[in-house]
C-alpha cells in the first residue's frame, strides 16, 4: 500500500505513529504532510528510516492509497487544522486510517464523504464487535510467541518488538509483530488495541490476535503497561495471559525509578519484577524473562554500555538497547 | 427501598441474585415472583434469610419502589416470558433493576413505558460513561480496606465480602461491601460490574469505587475472576491494584484442583497460589493474604471441618467456610 502520513507541526519527536511507519512499516511512505518542515525530506531528520518528501498539505501528496494520521496528541482528540487535509483525502478517494480516541467515523462530514467517494475510515482504535471472553486456546499456536513486558508504559516494548522482528528476519526467519496498541496497529495494518476492549474480552482479544499469522516461526507480541503500574496492570495481565507466550522479553529504561505520572510508586528492583511477571504467567504457561531490551538515549556512549551490563545483570539475561546498538546475536538467541 | 424480585422457574438454585437479595441485600423484600412455587414462602426453600411471600406474577405484588431481577441466565439474555411482569411494574410506576447483558432500557417498550410513568430503568452492567484511566489514589481511603481474591470464578469471593461486612458489624464496625459484580451491585444498589468497562479503566473504576463510601470503618471490596484464570486474570489484577487494600481474603472451594471450564489449567498450589496475589499486589500495597474462606458445600461436617483446617494450613491464615460455620473471632481480628 502507498501511504501519505499526517504529522503537522510535531515531526518527528512527537509523531510517535508517523516515525514507527517509517522505521519499521511495510507500507511506502510517498510523503510526509507536516506544514512546519515542508520542502524538506525525512532523511534531514531522522536517518536510517524510509526516506520521503516533506508536504505542507494533502494537496502535495502525489497518488496514494490512504492517508493515516501520523499523531496521538495527549487526549487523542481529532484537530480541527487537519481538517483540510482529511477532507482532501476523501475527495482524492484515499481510505484514512486513524488511531485517535475522536473515532473519524463519527464525524458526519467525514462520514458523508467517504460514503460518496467509496474509501474507508479505518478507526484503529475501535474494537471489533464479536470479540468474546478467551478460551485459553493461545497455547496451541505453533510459532514461538514471544511476549514483551515493561517496567513501566513508553519503556519500548513496541520498539523492541519490530526490532526483535527485524534481527529475526535478518537471520531467515518467518516473524511478525503482533500488535496490540495503535501505533502498531497503525504501522502493521492489523491488530487490536487491546486497552479498548470490554475488560472481560481483553484475553480473548490478545488470543485471537496470536491465533491470526499463520505459518511464522516467530511472534512477537507487543505488551502494554506494566505490572506494577496502578492504572494500567490489568490490561499487562491480559497480554500476558492472552498470548500464553514461550518466553517473556523486559523493556526498561535506564534510571527510571518511579511509574511515570504516578511518582508515588517505585519501580520494584529489577530482580523482583522479573519474579513478579513469571510467577504470574506461570500458571498459564511457563514463560520466563530471557532477554531484556534497555532505552538509554539519555546517556552517552560509555554510560549506556554501563548501563545495558548492569541492566542484564540485574534481570539476569542478555540485555541491549535495540535502537543504540541493534539486537546482537545472543539476545536473538535467547528468545528463539 | 421496598421491592419485589423476580426469579420465575429458578428460585432458590438458579437465582442467586434473588438469593443474595434476601441474605445480603438492605431493601425489604415485600414479594418474590415465581410461577412455580406461588402460594408458598421463601421460608419453605431457604431457612436463615429475609422471608417473603412467593407470588405468580406482578399482579399478586403489594406496594413496592422497584421490581428486581433475580436471576442471571448464562449469556445474560432477557427472557420474553418475563415481559408481561416487566410491563406490569413499569405501569405501576415502578423503577425495574436488571443485571442482563441485554439492557432494558434498549427495549423499545420498556424505554416508552419507564417515560410515560416517570419511572426508570437501571441497567447494572452499564458502566458509568465518564470513567477514567485510575490516579494511583485508591491507598487514601481512611478506612480498612480489604479485597476478596479467588482461586477461581465462582469461589464464594461476593458471599465471603458480605458475610465479612455483617460479621464486623456485629462488632459495631460501620462496614460496607464494595461491589464489582452484577449480584453484588443489585443486591446493594451501587457499584460498577468491572468487567464491562474498558480494560484501560477497570482500575480507575475500582479507585472510584472504593472513595464513594463515607466514614466507614472496613470496606470489604468483592474480588472478580482469579490471577491464575486464562480469560479474567486481568480484571482481578485491575481490582487488586485498583482498590490497593490493606489486606486480602482467599476464597477456594474445597477439592477444586483446575479452573472450571478451562479443565487443562490447573489451580496452583495454594501457598504459591498466595505468594502470587502478594508479590503482584506488592508495588501498589502492601497487602497479605490474612485470611481465606473455603466452600464445603459439597463435604459432610467432619470432612468439611478438616478441610478448612487443611486450608488454613495450606495458606497460613485464620480460615473457615462462612456459610457452614460463619465469621470467627479470629478471622475477623485477621482483617481488622
Amino acid at each position: 500500500m502507498q501511504v501519505a502520513v499526517l504529522a503537522h507541526d510535531s515531526f518527528p519527536d512527537r509523531a510517535k505513529t508517523a516515525v514507527g511507519l517509517l522505521r519499521y512499516g511495510d507500507h511506502e511512505v510517498r510523503a510526509l504532510i507536516d506544514r512546519e518542515n515542508a520542502g524538506e525530506r525525512v532523511v534531514n531528520h531522522l536517518p536510517d528510516v524510509q526516506d520521503a518528501p516533506i508536504v505542507a498539505s494533502m494537496d502535495d501528496v502525489p497518488e496514494v492509497d490512504a492517508l493515516v494520521i501520523g499523531i496521538a496528541p495527549i487526549g487523542g482528540a481529532f484537530e480541527e487544522s487537519w481538517r483540510a487535509d482529511v477532507r482532501a483525502a476523501l475527495e482524492r478517494g484515499c481510505d484514512v486510517l486513524s488511531g485517535l480516541h475522536d473515532f473519524l467515523e463519527d464525524d458526519e462530514e467525514f462520514a458523508e464523504l467517504a460514503a460518496e467517494n467509496s474509501c474507508t475510515l479505518q478507526d484503529l482504535r475501535k474494537p471489533p464487535e464479536d470479540l468474546t471472553v478467551a478460551e485459553g486456546t493461545a497455547g496451541d499456536v505453533d510459532a514461538t510467541v514471544v511476549t514483551t513486558v515493561g517496567t513501566d508504559c513508553s519503556t519500548g516494548k513496541m520498539t523492541a518488538s519490530f526490532e526483535l522482528r527485524d534481527a529475526a528476519r535478518e537471520r531467515g526467519l518467518d516473524a511478525a509483530v503482533v500488535p496490540t496498541g495503535q501505533t502498531g496497529v497503525a504501522i502493521t495494518g492489523w491488530g487490536i488495541v487491546v486497552d479498548r476492549v470490554i475488560a472481560d474480552y481483553a484475553a480473548g482479544a490478545v488470543e485471537r490476535l496470536v491465533q491470526i499469522p499463520q505459518g511464522q516461526d516467530l511472534l512477537i507480541v507487543e505488551g502494554q503497561g506494566a505490572l506494577a503500574h496502578p492504572a494500567y496492570s490489568g490490561v499487562t495481565t491480559s497480554i500476558l495471559h492472552g498470548s500464553a507466550p514461550d518466553a517473556l522479553v523486559l523493556c526498561h529504561e535506564a534510571g527510571l525509578e518511579a511509574i511515570h505520572g504516578y511518582e508515588s510508586f517505585a519501580i520494584p528492583p529489577l530482580a523482583a519484577y522479573v519474579d513478579i511477571y513469571e510467577r504470574l504467567a506461570a500458571p498459564i504457561s511457563d514463560a520466563s524473562v530471557v532477554a531484556g531490551t534497555l532505552n538509554t538515549s539519555g546517556l552517552d556512549d560509555d554510560a549506556a554500555a554501563g548501563a545495558v551490563a548492569e541492566y542484564g545483570e540485574a534481570i539476569d539475561a542478555p540485555a541491549t538497547d535495540p535502537v543504540r546498538d541493534g539486537v546482537p546475536e545472543n539476545v536473538l538467541d535467547a528468545i528463539l
